[in-house]
């Protein structure tokens, strides 16, 4: 419905050039997917090995129990015990850490997009986001939880890093220790990031009038790049450019609309219609999301 | 040569039981290998979008350019331009601090086992390590520098997390332009790591009698376990641990040797000798070190 | 100027209720001047001690040396050499933690509000900020790039506080050489930060215009709570409270102005005018404002 | 008792020169007592405001409300609400920081000291610290538990300052909701720390023997700075240096005790005896652990 809707795109907090919502999704989509499937992947081993990882106590058949346990347990069998060797632990945590990030950035996106002042989307649920004393507040507040639960992880992945690089010897003297709170609490606020972040994307509903209002804020301004690619057939590319970003200029200038500015440049408001149509400028985010879907169906079928 | 060396295992920095000073290297080598493995498997993207990721320059051949440019620079081709979906940095970054925390692992065991008070190894460079002031230290330089590049990683790899996770919109206004410098330094300092490290074990000397003086500094109290274990045929288990348990107290309080006090109980010097034979308490150090060799050829023939 | 000039002020990125742009400033300079005078109380210690820390290469008149040479570099001067008591070094880390989240704030809310959507500041520096293929775009560049350095600033303070966390018995085999690099960086990105943060605000331009704007953009609805007030003592609170959440539900709802809905509920525009005033609604922010400036003053002759 | 006891001073993990048992003690606690004191000096701040801070819901009296709930509370009165002004938290984040690595460093110092293979100080407490199938085992428990605490402060740090450095506006979407839990963990990991260190401070038992054997290990090489000074008077200092060194050099590459070769060297026993007393190596030690005392009742009389 939304997919080819026309919308803002956005670098440094300013419009920049169109894209669609489906495009702005379908990047949301491919972090999120990409961050899972790692951590699909992560396979935890089997630990076993007695005091100092020799298998002493088992009187020659500790091996062999090793094997048994891992498949009994369907975990991975490790060529040794990993006492000291927190390799997986580390890499279970930069996972979490990439998962954090992927849910933040998201989270983000849909805090910004229901500001006030943009409005693009906002999270419908009947009766969250209110304030006793602000009877206007639709604050969203699901996809501030999940920011919040971003904000906490790469921290706690420091804290598990930190503990795995001080193993000692056959065991170690604190680290050991040091690496389970910090563990558990990553794994907390990471799921409870994704869970808030489901949630938000769940009960999402864009505002299409606001969608289109936000192309049209400036009157056509992040369309300027496509203007002076339209314009080079006829005038060449040195001058296209210059006409347009004068015209540019001045609408900022002059707080104009730009699409008035560049009527009177060119006389011709077809023209400029068709210049600043913002459909026409959204290159191939169409194909790309396709492109995302289907890789994604081949993935997860 | 020293594969199945008998050598003190450590617990809590505390001598626990005997293992190989081949199983200890064994460690090593796996927690180095599965790091670098895993970075190796890492593989860059291209990246081509345009201001906004739409490909609208392209004049819709965007993804065919897309796709012979990941080509010509071998690099993966992603489905979406990823100017703010930072999975795969973060997924370096972390990857990068579990290589860290490898090369920090096995340095602090060689910084260890090479005190004053331990000297099972030392760095054998010529002119290296020395102080002008105490013509006496033999510092173990690269160890020492391996440690404390690995110290710094796990904040860094924090840092390039944390820009991941508040990318904004279709390109980021500070996240992105924060994520070079600590990715740069993160892989200069885990770089450096890992180089000081190679250096460190390449001049790697063990020495056979300081390892053996390890094993017998409390007159053999770390075969505590072996002998309960040896005695258990003849008294049953109960009376076994009773007997090895308060002639360890004995030792220790009294500071005597533990085969000492030991005798005394069982009156057989032979007996006594055979039980606290470090050899007998290596468990399956010999086997274990096979496998991993045997697994790293499958994986690096 | 625009000290006592009403301005949305907002929260979890929602229109909440009227502030003064001056108490938006007022808020950024407590943050920087509380932080800055943090730093200026720092005072660096001089380092006296020998390998170990005992003076012992002084004949006996270490200390003597130690105080004088404290006079002469105009240092603190330490009871005990800090070889491996790094505590003044954890408390600059802290102390630039905190600065660069002083910068972080602020720049983040001049990036917020220099949003093409809200506009009420942009930097004003010609020539910058600006894009080759983009000519509309005027990027707040000083403020994204002080945002940008702040964000690298928490993991560096984590590295240098691990190594101080780690320092062994007289001088440390590791955390010590690691100190420098992330306590180097840390001056350089929180220096850097504060170097563009100055630029951005020295270099800023308030838009009236859009200031006014943004209060109107609701119709007023960020004045609800004002509303209810003024209401309380002709309606009672509970009425008053219903009829303006029902109204303040049925703008969003309907897309209509807030102030129009209310109209129709009270009949009379000149109430609803005064309701909705904005100036009456800042409390006491320009008393709070003159507050500060006291306080700085004192602080600051 | 042990306050003027010769000791092995260690740098890199080596041993290098002489101190006391009190100048190492005195170290420790001069880095706990000053980051104790930090954190004594920290004070919070009331907060009021209302939703954006301009306290209008007080009718005008919000500022003299403020003062008496100040006074009320006993807790600092701020000029301004601190919503998204993080820097009173952001500092006390820093000074746990600080506090944590105060604990560690000297929780790593005892767990060094207790290893096997010095034995310079243990926990004592009874029925703690062993294991069910290693009897001889007395791990420092307490110790290893303030260690394992210290680990995981800096990244719960960093994870405050980075919430405190992207407050927005006047109430954050976020990052103030993300500042609870890693403030409550990283409270509780420090106070833990300090805890378990204050057991582990208050049990700790010194082995004198131990102490003197450490010096002895190497038959007097970390005197061998002081035998260079003692000799400068009748060889020269490049003759007595050149002298020194190679007795060192020596001594380690035959593993020969160093008192013997020096005593080849000079002939005289009497004077190698005099040359490697320990007690003359300690410089300053005494009056450096008398300052401090005297600093401390200064302050905490």
């Amino acid at each position: 419905m939304h997919r080819d809707r026309p919308a803002a795109g956005r670098t440094l907090l300013q419009q920049a050039a169109p894209i669609t919502a489906g495009l702005r999704a379908a990047g949301w989509c491919a972090g999120l997917d990409a961050a899972a499937d790692a951590l699909d992947a992560w396979r935890p081993a089997v630990q076993l090995g007695g005091a100092v990882g020799n298998l002493a106590a088992f009187d020659g058949h500790g091996r062999t129990v090793l094997a048994a346990l891992a498949r009994r347990l369907d975990l991975a069998e490790p060529v040794l015990a990993w006492h000291t060797e927190r390799g997986r632990v580390a890499e279970l945590a930069g996972l979490l850490g990439r998962a954090g990030a992927a849910v933040g950035s998201v989270a983000t996106d849909l805090v910004l997009l229901a500001q006030t002042e943009v409005g693009e989307v906002r999270e419908d649920v009947p009766g969250r986001g209110g304030s006793s004393t602000l009877p206007h507040k639709r604050n969203p507040v699901a996809a501030v939880s999940a920011r919040a639960a971003a904000v906490a992880a790469p921290g706690l992945v420091a804290s598990v890093l930190t503990a795995a690089s001080l193993h000692e010897h056959e065991r170690a003297a604190g680290p050991w220790h040091a690496e389970w709170r910090p563990l558990s609490e990553l794994l907390r606020t990471v799921g409870s990031g994704a869970s808030w972040l489901a949630d938000a994307l769940g009960h999402l509903v864009v505002d299409p009038e606001r969608v289109a209002a936000a192309l049209d804020v400036t009157g056509g301004l992040l369309l300027a790049e496509q203007a002076t690619t339209g314009l080079r057939a006829r005038l060449g590319h040195a001058a296209a450019k210059d006409l347009v970003t004068d015209a540019a200029a001045r609408a900022q200038d002059e707080r104009r609309p730009f699409a008035d500015v560049l009527t009177e440049a060119l006389g011709d408001p077809d023209e400029v219609r068709a210049l600043l149509d913002p459909s026409g400028a959204v290159g191939e985010a169409t194909a790309l999301v396709d492109d995302l879907l289907e890789s994604r169906e081949r993935k997860r079928p």
